[in-house]
């Protein structure tokens, strides 16, 4: 993930597409700030926090974005859209809970503040109060279908950690991993949106679809931008995902595309130390397609997201769909 | 907490206790092996894992004999046990992601073998199933009361974290504390237990501060032992809570009686080292009535719990409801 990347720009350049809901997310921002306060002090001071962690909105604006696009913002879909914000900060949280060995590396501010005990109770407080937040909704609808999607996020984020170090990794196994770690939560969020806004069936079906796509296309983006590295900022050039011996897809392509022999050399280097010795791959990425063919990979999944988006009615929620999908995937960062 | 006690002794007597509602447990253990299960293979090992984490399920046990005192254990009901369940677990693999400073102390299970990435994951994982699982019920009411207990419990371990090394916390401050991390689930336990089995309000209420009066005593008995240590299994004499200088009832009891030179004596102890050195504070402890408080403080509370149960008819499970209380407080270990 390029969580290291400036997401300032980003989050400019989204804050210009969500105009068509920006009224509607200012609301959700109020949600927020008055769900994240506790009358203790400390977790008064967590919960504050953690209402900056999030940052790109993304998801909530995804929620008010489908909504729209099938009618109109709903009061439930303010509170659909903090809760899904939350527990996206939820898993931030949590992602930041270091094991010793990778201590030393990306220190991310709850963790590096408070310690690993009280991020994971802080993630959890997130993930129990936007359990709840959802379930004050009228039916079990919210409840289920969000309780199903973070679960299988979990499991996705499971199967990831397992997957490390494992370069036999196939580019069918990656995009499993990514559709359940990432696009399924992007998925819930059209769906809430969509359902909560009265849409057909099958619209809420084809909103869904667009928000799996999309969160396929955003993963990979993020993936290959991380191999890239961000040379301006950090002045190194391959990311923290190689480091960690997560093989992600502009890996898989390069090791599909070499002979068993130049296999084990570039294997040996990823195997052999934290941090990679500078300049041990760069040219192997440098000398491969890896790069294009997974914007290109990209760039199929954002179509097929945005055929998705056919049957609506032409607006302006509809159109920054669209520009939202396009985004994620010509995005430098 | 005293979770390095030997819990199988424990086990045993309760699951002698448990028989009105033997057959009812065996079809929650059902229930949740059919749920702890994954199509992933790492998954499915960690899941399985973690349905012999509980050990005691006594949260099970309140959900049957609350609704068996009530009425009738329904089919909801082995859902919501396998739900607490299922939470209380995920607090246990939670509690086990460690600070780097306590690395070396209680080293656990899933945390040891698996590292804290996945220990974080593992815990997610079960409270996003748990979620799910509550909101296939027909209405909110258990993911509304699930969702706002689970949350208390969060703030109140947090709480308890802000708390470490504040000698100054009264016993009002630490029963608040416990309230919120221990008693708030055997309440929701007990209300889900009474609520499903159509209860009245005023027996759903009455069961529910059983259960909270019953999560105070249970959890200062733990706390109680904890200080106490376990000679005959790890030959110390002093347990974990104040060598991570957690300050419960016995030491808050102990430093309330004490004057300020030997206030300064006992706190400089604390703070010394950890381990704490041997014969430290056992003097201390020995020389005042703080043990014996603690244990009246809990009968107190167990008394409380038993009033609570007045209002229902005779039966075998309101039998073992009483003598799960008295178990509770008169448990050595």
């Amino acid at each position: 993930m390029s969580r290291l990347a400036d997401v300032s720009d980003t989050k400019r350049l989204l804050d210009h597409l969500y105009d068509p809901v920006v009224e509607e997310l200012r609301q959700v921002e109020e949600v927020l700030r008055r769900e994240l306060r506790s009358q203790y002090p400390f977790v008064d001071e967590l919960a504050r926090h953690s209402f900056h962690l999030g940052g790109k909105r993304l998801r909530p604006a995804l929620v008010l974005l489908a909504a729209k696009a099938c009618g109109a913002v709903k009061p439930d879909h303010l509170v659909l859209a903090a809760v899904m914000e939350m527990i996206h900060t939820a898993t931030l949280v949590h992602d930041d809970v270091l094991d010793q060995a990778s201590l030393r590396r990306h220190l991310a501010t709850v963790n590096a503040r408070w310690g690993n005990e009280t991020s994971v109770l802080l993630g959890d407080y997130l993930f129990t109060h936007s359990f709840y937040l959802a379930s004050t909704l009228e039916t079990t609808f919210a409840c289920q279908t969000i309780g199903r999607a973070t679960n299988t996020v979990c499991e996705g984020e499971l199967r990831q950690i397992e997957s490390r170090g494992d370069y036999s990794l196939t580019e069918e196994d990656y995009l499993s991993i990514i559709e359940a770690k990432t696009a399924e939560l992007c998925a819930c969020c059209c769906r809430l949106g969509a359902h909560y806004a009265g849409a057909s069936p099958e619209v809420e079906e084809a909103l869904t679809e667009f928000g799996h796509c999309l969160g396929i296309a955003f993963q990979i983006v993020d993936d290959l931008l991380d191999v890239q590295g961000d040379e301006v900022t950090t002045g190194k050039s391959l990311g923290t995902d190689l480091e960690q011996r997560k093989p992600t897809l502009p890996l898989i392509r390069l090791l599909s595309q070499v002979d068993e022999k130049q296999r084990a050399v570039i294997v040996a280097a990823l195997d052999s130390q934290t941090p990679l010795p500078a300049g041990a791959l760069e040219d192997w990425f440098a000398g491969s397609d890896c790069m294009e063919y997974s914007r290109e990979q990209a760039r199929l999944y954002i179509e097929r997201a945005k055929t998705q988006l056919a049957g609506l009615p032409v607006s302006a929620a509809r159109s920054v769909l669209e520009r939202v999908a396009d985004f994620s995937v010509e995005r430098r960062h």
